[in-house]
């Protein structure tokens, strides 16, 4: 059995999404996104530095939502949701896969911290600034990338799953305005009862 | 013929790398480190943000470190440098294949920036603490991972071309300090010929 250790608003919700998408059987273990839950000592065996998600399947138990995602599509399906090596679609995967945590998710990082999380006398308007900035430039060529297709790819991939939801959390920090195909993109994918089950997005 | 759209210092590197530990014939466009080069027109189309390694292969473009690593496994090699999918090491190479960009690099990248790329009077020390604190915490598991091994899964692998670089880049900053594993990690990589050749480490 596949157990993912989850909390909400996290990459956590990628793997959600995922398994729903490909209706594995599942065990939920859903924490609060707090430091109670995630910095216990009992999480803190699962990944030391207390982040989600996690995922434990008999002895393997494996952290790092990309990893997670590869790890599910190449052991739990005949290659679902990923094209073939030999696909011209296959280059263009495995970019915008890693685009989603090289380029998309350090500026929303930044932005969450300077938003959300820190208290507000030490909210830096700057690096905020530097950040959103940052953002935009990123997503621009996404942008430009989705024009005439219906998923990230045409077809709905795992690509969805890893840069569509940073997307959608894009969307939630008001980073989108202007860019009209990623936003129709967001409102394409609540249209995935998979997806409205597991992300939030407003 | 591959083209590789290089910079020193930069993840440009462990494509170089990669393409010399698997002796394919490649053609290098060297580029300087700088906007002058980085940022031109001929680069941006490229890539839109004038980011290097990119990949050209006929008529496939790609970038992204990791994605490239993939791609010239997938496509040049029979399986070379990474586990098989049913091996014990296939979920410890997805998940620190995925640390790398994930965990390392973002505090990599603001330590980068507040001690090298920014004028000295817009560098904030406050930052810089925060993230030079974070990666010592982010290297900390792998230290434990390689306790008893000569590389990160074991034997030589892809890896140790996405998280090892980023490992040699932590001694550069100074943040492997009292972690004697990686320390001697970073020796040994020395005694492969293709790392010297390719890689700046001091």
């Amino acid at each position: 059995m596949l157990t993912l250790h989850y909390a909400p608003f996290s990459r956590a919700e990628r793997i959600h999404w995922l398994l729903e998408e490909l209706s594995l059987p599942y065990e939920l273990n859903k924490m609060e996104f707090s430091p109670a839950d995630l910095k216990s000592e009992e999480h803190r065996k699962r990944h030391p530095l207390g982040r989600v998600p996690v995922l434990e399947d008999g002895d393997v138990s494996i952290f790092e939502s990309g990893a997670i995602v590869e790890y599910i599509i190449a052991r739990y399906t005949d290659g679902d949701l990923k094209p073939a090596t030999d696909s011209p679609l296959f280059p263009e995967f495995l970019q915008w896969f890693h685009y989603c945590e090289g380029m998309v998710m350090p500026p929303i990082n930044t932005i969450v911290v300077h938003t959300l999380l820190l208290p507000e006398d030490r909210r830096d308007p700057v690096v905020l600034g530097q950040a959103q900035r940052l953002l935009t430039k990123a997503l621009q060529p996404v942008e430009q990338a989705i024009e005439g297709r219906q998923y990230l790819l045409g077809d709905f991939s795992a690509v969805d799953i890893m840069l569509g939801h940073s997307i959608v959390k894009s969307k939630m920090t008001g980073s989108l305005e202007g860019m009209d195909n990623l936003l129709a993109y967001t409102e394409r994918l609540k249209e995935r009862p998979a997806f409205l089950e597991t992300v939030i997005f407003e």
